[in-house]
């Protein structure tokens, strides 16, 4: 099993009951192919084989099954880019375990990331305050990995802050473009793209 | 004047008449803020203070216009490409040159380019045919630099395909990202990314 079919599999066990899980996986597939604005309710509960009467058990409105999936997906993006940056050995291994397992992320899920990536600002207010938090967390685990290394003299990087958004950005890139017919598997993408990051950092350049 | 107000005020200068502009820069709003399946032609024309009747003697549908903006902003984007590939200078000077344009432009027209980037599964089968070609043109550009530099022993890039798929993720990306009030301009992130992308491709590594 690959590191990205582990990642699939796992996705939404998290949600209970599984009526609660097939909605959102149906609201996943929704916006992820038609947009948040463009989806109601009723398409949502139709693809889980519901009707809207049984969808609003779960769910008061379409933006709480938005915030749901945001959230989970945050939380997931989170403990991945942490468990990297809390783990054991030199700064560049725990970058390159970042890189590695945040692109497997977005190209094993990339409907979900697409969804949470882009659909920030249909959030409610007090939503997307949470959302935002979740995601300066994640900016914290990189940038700290990145501290670590310039400290130990291993990595060589001006503009800290700068080069955490560039390491993100690239990896969150991914649910774009990911293509599951494509030449690359969502783990040859993550080895690439970790060894690309640690040439940006790496000290002992021309 | 910098870069980016350049970039703005040349946008879309080659679409005459003025009312057929004023429908396009419209549509780019709607399509930017909501989604292309979110928006209607009537949404369309009332953003830019028109009946939907006048809107029908410029586009026949909403689908031509999504692909004129498509075109005109994936042209602009190879023209740039193809600019700083075919420039003078080392594969270095054209690589940073290609890298800080194109971010630029993603920066300075970021909602232009997410509708671009984002809404490509929207277009009819043969306008994103025509889309395609002009993309595999954008990958030919950077990837002539990167065969370049590897040519004169400046770069040293394993995969290079891979490394061109990252170059333009990472400067495509600036368009999710990036945001006006923000702390960096769209030159300063041109500037950094550069920078990093120099840093991916150099010979002489640890």
């Amino acid at each position: 099993m690959s590191t990205a079919e582990r990642a699939e599999g796992a996705a939404w066990d998290e949600v209970t009951p599984d009526a609660a899980r097939r909605l959102l996986v149906a609201a996943v597939e929704a916006f992820a192919e038609r947009g948040y604005h463009a989806t109601t309710t009723r398409d949502i509960a139709g693809r889980a084989g519901m009707s809207p009467a049984a969808l609003y058990i779960h769910y008061k409105t379409k933006e709480e099954l938005l915030h749901r999936i945001s959230a989970i997906g945050h939380g997931k993006a989170l403990r991945i880019l942490e468990s990297a940056a809390d783990g054991p050995g030199t700064a560049s291994e725990r970058l390159a375990e970042a890189v590695r397992t945040f692109v497997v992320w977005h190209a094993g899920r990339h409907m979900t990331a697409r969804v949470v990536q882009y659909e920030l600002d249909a959030l409610g207010a007090e939503h997307r305050a949470e959302i935002i938090q979740l995601r300066r967390k994640c900016d914290a685990a990189v940038r700290r990995i990145l501290g670590d290394g310039v400290q130990s003299g291993e990595f060589d990087v001006p503009d800290v802050s700068g080069t955490t958004l560039a390491v993100l950005s690239l990896c969150i890139d991914v649910a774009r473009w990911f293509n599951v017919a494509g030449r690359r598997t969502p783990d040859e993408v993550g080895e690439l793209y970790a060894d690309l990051v640690l040439r940006m950092v790496a000290r002992n350049q021309q």
